[in-house]
């Protein structure tokens, strides 16, 4: 029994709120030894004062050393075990371009690439053609079709698309298939593998589409053949409702993001423009409908991702002056300021550092840190801690677990 | 293999000694934004010079955000596990009253109710009738006759009891069996029904009492009907002297406490009078008996649970000078001051915060935090880690762990 099932059994009703406001890779590194965060650099007055009222510590997303993806790192804060609960890569891709897969789909994440004259892969990533070439040969591919399934063809961007196959006959498409991709040069794509018998009518449905495509492709170099990887359906994952009982609302402006709190049934909340202003008009408008809300800032990962650091300490600013104090105003019950992973400038990608984490609570024992940053909350009396306990420690302090035991 | 296990492989004899003084209820919360807790407010300067000496930190006793009972919580005190090993419900209230349970009996808690003219549930607490009324009621019950099995009736208080089956045949009894009580009004109290084949015979000999209980408290409103809930026999744990080969002793006045002790085999020692200072005499008088001493302070948490902010305060200060320099007159070589759970006046009911805790050992490394609060152990070495940690780490230090592997 572990703490997901025991919400599950405890969880009780309340009348409380929670806030998960999400900067996303918002944890960070000096750029100099010696030197200050991203998130110590920006100017947070908002944050610091909270802090001081709050619990502090470091968000551990998946394991020690470990990056994850951002399809695992938020499915920890929702309180999903990551290597249990499994969101394979195919239907992160089609979730992350908003595509509306339903629970039969099969999707897969597809890559171009460029083969030789004797069909041997040269380069895996067909030179990252630009993402008008890819919509164009993504247009020559849609009307492939397939007995039985509707297929969908959609670019993601330079050399990544993404196929769903919809079965149109009520039947079941199994899909322990091996990705196509041989993950090196010199050899040819492959076709689709069934890893066990159930798998194999699916396998004959996607060897036939490869086949037609990649002669399609052929004369187009360097976008010419292409592989399939992560073939994966809904894993129908419990629902938030279910293990916490929490009416729970998502408010994010990304698809991805979007699509992940959908697969764990939260409402998403529609968000016209893309502003965090935008973001807190809807917590706002929508806040007596909900007991939880997911509050998504998608802009500190994009700014780690470009190594810009100041740009990447200006949007924590942003959010410490146009999020917090709107939040707050709010009167929520559990306040949680964190990010899904860690995002350094220096590093240009996800890194496996644990998460900056302010935790307030109305009942909450503070740690008197007058600051929120890296090195801060690493003194926090949360400590280094799993970042799937956040949403057990919010659903205890909001008062909606009820008691374990005589 | 969990530490658990790893206890039973490696224990390993010496002649030092440990005291666990658990402080019930001892964790708390300030009762304004930035005061001080229960603890902190304490005047408690032999606890705070032994911190100094000691590794400080906050035991988590069953999960994050998780409230425990006091069985649960107890039982990750002892170092099991309190998801894995379970004592239900109608065995914990038999242990909290000191009835002797045999471990082939079967317990449950008993609920007086009301119903109205319909046999519907009108008050599923009997309106909390007084326990003088209930030990008349209790009376009435007594000699209602079940073949094969002797039937004992006992008053716990207010509008509950305990029945207990003990079987005279030699027959094994099988508890898989749902409450009768169906959580709310309106509805009839439900008859017993067995959840397997095997506890057929059992939900039998249950409904044949209910019947017979029911109908004689027919006419006593507000007390004219009544529940079972949580049957439960002893879930024969395994014995603490097997699991890390410790002679050891449970120094306790109250009942439940004394009973969670014997069901994994400890000796409870018999305490004249109810004081601590009671207490004390009988570790100062059996210090050369044992290795392992379980010393509990009850009073804490009554405190916790009336409100009484400055009375909990108070009991922690009596203990700081009636017990804790007693105990460290023995030269232990392992002393741990702690609770089971915690339980802030604020809150008046047992609460999910970790607990402070204070270990101190012969070869232990010193936070050097002169401070026993909740804040300083957050800030303590130790961090916040499971509760069920503790018996290792205090058999570690007390030499009585082999080495793991060569």
């Amino acid at each position: 029994m572990s703490t997901f099932e025991m919400m599950q059994t405890l969880h009780q009703p309340a009348k409380t709120k929670i806030v998960h406001l999400v900067m996303d890779g918002l944890g960070g590194l000096p750029r100099d030894p010696g030197g200050k965060t991203e998130l110590e650099t920006a100017h947070t007055p908002n944050l610091d004062a909270l802090a001081a009222r709050s619990q502090l510590g470091l968000a551990s997303p998946v394991g020690p050393g470990i990056t994850p993806g951002s399809g695992p790192a938020h499915l920890a804060l929702f309180g999903y075990d990551p290597y249990r609960f499994d969101i394979g890569r195919g239907l992160l891709e089609a979730l992350g371009i908003g595509f509306e897969q339903l629970p039969q789909d099969v999707a897969a994440r597809g890559n171009f690439c460029t083969v030789d004259e004797n069909n041997c892969i040269t380069d895996r990533r067909a030179g990252r053609i630009p993402t008008e070439v890819n919509e164009r040969l993504v247009a020559t591919l849609r009307d492939i079709s397939l007995p039985g399934v509707q297929v969908f063809v959609e670019t993601v961007k330079e050399y990544r698309f993404v196929l769903v196959l919809r079965p149109t006959a009520g039947q079941t498409l199994h899909v322990n298939i091996a990705d196509t991709d041989p993950q090196k040069t010199g050899v040819p794509p492959l076709m689709a593998v069934a890893q066990d018998a159930a798998s194999e009518p699916t396998a004959e449905l996607i060897n036939h589409w490869l086949t037609e495509a990649r002669d399609r492709l052929r004369p187009h170099p360097p976008a010419n053949s292409l592989n399939l990887r992560g073939l994966a359906k809904d894993p129908g994952l419990p629902h938030m409702a279910d293990v916490t009982g929490l009416r729970a609302a998502a408010i994010a402006v990304y698809p991805m993001y979007k699509g992940v709190a959908r697969l764990i049934g939260m409402d998403v909340l529609p968000v016209v423009g893309e502003t965090v202003e935008d973001e807190v008009e809807v917590l706002r408008s929508r806040w007596s409908d909900y007991d939880y809300f997911y509050f998504h800032v998608k802009k500190t990962d994009s700014a780690g991702e470009d190594g810009d650091f100041h740009r990447k300490a200006s949007i924590i600013e942003h959010v410490d002056e146009a999020v917090v104090p709107a939040i707050l105003a709010l009167d929520p019950d559990v306040l949680i300021v964190t990010g899904d992973h860690s995002t350094p400038a220096v590093l240009k990608t996800h890194s496996w550092h644990p998460v900056p984490t302010l935790f307030w609570s109305r009942y909450g024992r503070p740690d008197g840190i007058a600051e929120f940053g890296e090195r801060a909350c690493g003194r926090g009396s949360l400590g280094t801690f799993p970042a799937t306990d956040e949403m057990a420690l919010a659903m205890g302090h909001a008062l909606r677990l009820a008691k374990y035991g005589a």
